[in-house]
C-alpha cells in the first residue's frame, strides 16, 4: 500500500431515484457504492470516502461533499473527467480540489465533521392534478397550501433548539440540539420551494419538518402547533415523514479557507430561477 | 356499439423516458397506447384517440391535446381521475372538456386539423459538466454558446418559409410550407430554453433547428448560415438531429369558441419561472 499524499474533496450531484440512498450497502445499490466503484476504476486502488451529509433512499444529491485520502497526485480536472467517465448518468463528480493531507496550520479537512451548515431544499408540486413532468422531482399536495401561515409555523423552528420532535427512531446522533438558521419558503405558479439552512440536520428531520409544514398549510393544524411539537418533543405526534422526492441536499458550508470551488448558489438546475 | 354522443378533448401531460414516442405501436409501449389502456378501463369500450402533434420517443408532453368520441356522459372531474387511476405515474390526464359532435355553428372540433398553432420548448443545459438532475430532461453542450448569435440565427426562420432543410427523411407531411411565428431564446444561470411556436411543425423540424443553432452559438457557423440552410431545402447540409431530452410539446392552440381549460402558460414544471 502506497503512502497516502493528498486528500482530495470532491462536489458530487445525483439523481435520487433508483438510488438506495447514500451509504454503502451489501447490495451495492447506493450513491456511495457507485462512487467508490468510479474510484476504484480511475485510479486502480480501493478508496474510501468519507461525505457531509448521507441521504436516504430517493433523495437528491445538488452538491454533496465527499474527502477521500490518495497516494495519487492528478489535477482537478482528470478527478472530475477521469472519474465522470466511470459513473453512471445519474452521478456526477462536478469538480474536485486538493487538499494537503494537513493544512499549513495544522488542521484537516473533512467532510462531515468540518460542516458548518448545511441547506436542504423541498421541492413541492401544490397544485389538483399530479404532475408527470415532477414525479421523483418534487413531492404532491393537492389541497390547497397557504403559504403565509406555512412561513409562520416555520419560525418557530428557527434557533438552537432539541429536534426530537422531528427525528426518525434510527437516528443515530448523540446529540438532537441543533440550530436552524433560517427557513425560506418561495412560491411560483403551483410550485412551493421551501429551504432550510441548519447546522445540522437529524435523520428524517426535513422530511417530517415539512410534512408538519403542509399540515399548516392546509389548515389542519394552526401555525402554533409547530412551537407545542418542538416543545414537547414527540416524534409520534408530528405528521408523517413526507415522501422523498422533493429533497435535495443542496449546499455544505465550510470555513473559506479551504478554497472550495463550490456553486455560488445553492440551486436545483431547472428550479435555480427560483432560487 | 352504441352511438357516439359527445366529443371529449384531452389536455395530457406526460414524461417521454421510457416510451417509444406518441403513436400506438405493436409493442404497445407508447404514450397513446398507455391513454387508450386507461380510457378502455375507464369506458369498459374501445376509445381510439387523434393527437394534436404526435411526438418522438424520448420528447415531453406538458401540455398535449387529444380527443375522441364516446357514447358515454361523465363529468370533466370525472374524465380526469378516472383515468388517471388508471394511468402510470409517467401520464396524466390535466383536464377535459365535453363538447358536442357537431358544435351549433356546423364546425366539428378536431385535435390536429383544428390547431392553429404549436409551441415546444428546447431546454439546454449549458456547462462544462453534465448534470445528473438534468438528464432525460434538458440537452446539455458542454461548450460555452453565444445565445445572441443563436437569436440573431434564429431570427432568419420566421415568417413563411419551406423548412425542407429541417425535416427528417420519414417525415410524411403534404406540404413542408411552414409559418414561424416566433423564436424566443432565454438564459437564466446554465440554463437555456429556447421557445419555437408555429402554424405546425415537420417531423424533427425543432430538433434539426437546435442543433444547427447550437452549432451557431459555439461558433462552428455564423449566424447567416441558418438563411442559408433555409434558402438550399437541403437536409443534409444543416446539423445532426439533436437529443430529444430536451424537447417539450408545451402548447396547441385552438379557436377560443371551444373554450378550452387549457394551463394559461406554456410553462415546463420547474422550468415555470423562467417561461
Amino acid at each position: 500500500m502506497r503512502r497516502f499524499v493528498k486528500r482530495i474533496v470532491l462536489g458530487v450531484q445525483y439523481d435520487g431515484n433508483g438510488w438506495q440512498g447514500w451509504q454503502k450497502q451489501p447490495s451495492g445499490n447506493t450513491v456511495q457504492d457507485a462512487l467508490e466503484k468510479a474510484l476504484r476504476q480511475f485510479c486502480n486502488i480501493e478508496v474510501n470516502t468519507v461525505c457531509a451529509g448521507r441521504t436516504d433512499a430517493g433523495v437528491h444529491g445538488v452538491e454533496q461533499v465527499v474527502h477521500f485520502d490518495t497516494p495519487l497526485i492528478r489535477t482537478p480536472y482528470s478527478w472530475v473527467n477521469g472519474v465522470n467517465a466511470f459513473l453512471p448518468d445519474t452521478v456526477a463528480v462536478r469538480w474536485a480540489r486538493e487538499l494537503e493531507l494537513v493544512a499549513p496550520d495544522g488542521d484537516q479537512f473533512h467532510a462531515r465533521f468540518g460542516a458548518r451548515a448545511r441547506t436542504y431544499h423541498y421541492v413541492l408540486l401544490n397544485d389538483k392534478i399530479r404532475s408527470p413532468l415532477l414525479i421523483g422531482r418534487a413531492g404532491w399536495v393537492f389541497r390547497p397550501l397557504d403559504v403565509e401561515k406555512m412561513r409562520a409555523g416555520a419560525d418557530y423552528l428557527l434557533g438552537e433548539h432539541d429536534f426530537s420532535a422531528f427525528r426518525a427512531a434510527e437516528c443515530q446522533a448523540k446529540n438532537p440540539v441543533k440550530h436552524m438558521y433560517s427557513i425560506q419558503i418561495r412560491q411560483q405558479a403551483e410550485i412551493i420551494v421551501i429551504t432550510l439552512r441548519a447546522s445540522a440536520f437529524l435523520h428524517h428531520m426535513v422530511r417530517n419538518i415539512v410534512g408538519s409544514l403542509i399540515f399548516v398549510g392546509t389548515g389542519k393544524r394552526s401555525p402554533e402547533w409547530m412551537a407545542e411539537l418542538l416543545a414537547g418533543r414527540d416524534r409520534s405526534v408530528a405528521a408523517p415523514t413526507f415522501m422523498p422526492d422533493g429533497l435535495y441536499l443542496a449546499k455544505i458550508e465550510y470555513d473559506e479557507k479551504w478554497a472550495l470551488p463550490q456553486s455560488p448558489s445553492a440551486g436545483i438546475p431547472g428550479f435555480l430561477p427560483l432560487l
